[in-house]
């Protein structure tokens, strides 16, 4: 049993532990949201010759006078045309400028005449229109650094220089196991007294939109033995286990003492937020990581978005942190104070010109799913803060992609 | 040949045409960033009966001596226990209050005596640690409403209730053509004068992180015949289909000819921004789409994240448009000025405080793809815009999700 830790103090000793993944290689097109486990180089220069910015006309130095056009060029053509003196050639944009040209004017100052000459109404600069061989990137030349965020921007550089295969950093397998004499899997109709899994949902969808591969081990009763022998399977197949439920301080909450068993280290076992208190991060010596979340339905979202998130992107090898992300906003609605821990609170996000305005959702209580089910983004109340008017800054973390849906959540 | 529109006016030409398409049922689990097509209500009361919200003792009253514990209730057991007068009963978080309890003592103001007697260091208040039948939500209520975005929050409370499948707004088939005869696939070497097409990666990328199917149809040559034959062909298989190249004002440049052939009527064909100048969107009366995208990659970029991705998200039910989802931001570096166009720059992002600190990096032309590439925020820079200093207020796009990059791009 490790004390009650500040948030900051939490993520701080999960932290000395974190390690992105080994490394593996992937097909360049199923590596988005990967992030680059070592540097990229250039293949080619690009532009790989001087090629034409504009549909227009090479030529050498300003046209005095009318010129013949000697011929066409198009992009796809190879490089080696030589231009004629006293002529133009016709040029299409990415087309290679033949030797000899100098600069290139666009069609929109060009005009034809009755004997097929070309008259133009400028007589451009040198290097006009001109883009250089490798004035992008050289071969051989760092292209994509390590610890790159791989974005589908940053896949079509590396579909320009062929790279097929990708080291990228690896994603932990993840299962989730949930624990409960009362719970049932969703499907089922809940006996009186019983209700249905809607931990194992929300863990499925937030781990799995994280690009993780994630399995849920079902739902493991209250009793150690049992207990035990889910986790030991659960562990058997998966790099992080996250169960929720029995790390509270009743009689029936035996994740603690299983871990224990199991030879893992217990780094945090209870932070000074609102809600998600009791909240186990388990380490075993051979990198195995369990989080053992509580059992009301507040306390796995908060936990998760505050440190499991983090953790996950952390190994992922992006560099994630407790309350990494967060964004200034104002209060669109009053917000309660807090007590002696930070308070975390659902809350809704508008902008207006650009601004973020969040509404708190104030939940019932930490079985209030509904509120926190709603939330797309969490707002920080922090510990001892007097109640907030509307028009107050805050400060909130986004919680689902703001481009799915209408840019903002 | 419509005339250049600004681009809110070429939004609003699009989003006359936008309905969100037809309603599918879909699994639950399957059903993450999806839109709700139709309002769900609460199959039970949530609690499902009056529960402890803590462990503790259920009791009749302030106890005014020790009382003995006449037994036990844990979360899962059927309502109806019944508290003996002059006793307490111990009860667990999410337990069902025996009838004749009026409150929960905690565990934490309880002890017990050395005849097995509870003793209370507090008498608390009527319904102290109590959750109230239905408080949360009652059965028939609703639940969820029709437009909401599934987000893992939104799937655990709709787990909760069992509902295994939801009706949810339908996602357009989305296809992929890049033209040009210059053009080979990443994986074949370029020959002189050739390139590696880019834009399939960053479309197929682009597209399918916001959940659609969609289908690379390979390189179509510069000849109004073959383009014909494979936009016939992708048309087929798809609801919208995105092509590259072949809209300028070149003589290569054959997909608006293609686009009246196939009795396309084009809306836009031509938007006053800086790059993504030649955009066109065309649609057809069988409700297909086709958005002609400019041959460069910067062009290619602008458009998908100014117009087709707002498109594809309002098709998929979701309040998305022009611009929408810009946040207001500082420059942490000096911005170039504007043309008569719209400019957009890509730009990366660092939080300072929770306020967006945007660094523009300015590319060196339509072509420069690393810029582009690595952008994970769109700057706007306003028609006839001066340059900027650092500290300026600036609007920017969020291009990528936020979270996984460490919490900002």
């Amino acid at each position: 049993m490790v004390a009650m830790l500040s948030p900051q103090d939490a993520w701080n000793r999960l932290e000395a532990h974190l390690q992105p993944c080994a490394t593996e290689l992937l097909a360049r097109r199923r590596a988005l949201g990967r992030v680059l486990a070592a540097p990229v180089r250039a293949t080619l220069d690009v532009p790989a010759a001087d090629v034409s910015a504009m549909d227009g006309f090479a030529v050498a130095g300003p046209p005095g006078e009318p010129l013949p056009v000697a011929g066409r060029i198009v992009a796809g053509d190879a490089p080696g045309r030589v231009l004629a003196v006293g002529t133009a050639l016709r040029i299409m944009t990415g087309a290679p400028i033949p030797a000899g040209a100098d600069r290139v004017l666009p069609v929109e100052v060009a005009k034809l005449d009755d004997q097929g000459r070309v008259l133009f109404s400028t007589g451009g600069e040198p290097g006009d229109h001109i883009r250089r061989r490798g004035e992008i990137v050289r071969a051989g030349a760092p292209l994509v650094a390590a610890g790159t965020w791989l974005t589908p921007g940053t896949l079509a550089v590396l579909a320009t220089h062929g790279l097929g295969e990708l080291p990228v950093v690896g994603l932990p397998r993840v299962a989730v196991l949930v624990t409960g004499d009362e719970v049932v899997p969703p499907d089922q109709q809940p006996a009186p007294g019983q209700l249905r899994d809607s931990h194992g949902d929300f863990l499925l969808a937030a781990v799995g939109e994280l690009g993780h591969t994630v399995v849920h081990h079902g739902i493991a009763p209250d009793d150690p033995a049992a207990l035990r022998d889910r986790m030991v399977a659960a562990l058997a197949e998966s790099d992080i286990l996250l169960t929720t439920g029995g790390v509270s301080m009743g009689e029936l909450d035996h994740v603690e003492t299983v871990l224990a068993e199991l030879d893992f280290e217990a780094l945090v076992t209870a932070v000074a937020v609102q809600p998600g208190k009791p909240f186990v991060a388990a380490r075993r010596a051979d990198g195995k990581w369990v989080f053992g979340l509580p059992g009301n339905p507040a306390s796995v979202m908060v936990s998760f978005w505050l440190f499991v998130r983090p953790v996950l992107r952390r190994l992922a090898g992006s560099p994630d942190g407790f309350w990494h992300g967060a964004l200034a906003a104002r209060l669109a609605a009053a917000a309660p104070g807090a007590g002696p821990r930070d308070r975390f609170l659902p809350a809704s996000v508008q902008t207006l010109a650009g601004e973020l305005w969040v509404t708190p959702h104030p939940p019932r209580g930490s079985h209030d799913l509904d509120a926190y089910g709603r939330g797309t983004a969490l707002l920080r109340i922090p510990a001892g803060a007097v109640p907030a008017a509307v028009g107050a800054a805050c400060e909130i973390l986004p919680l689902v992609d703001w481009r799915l849906g209408g840019g903002v959540p």
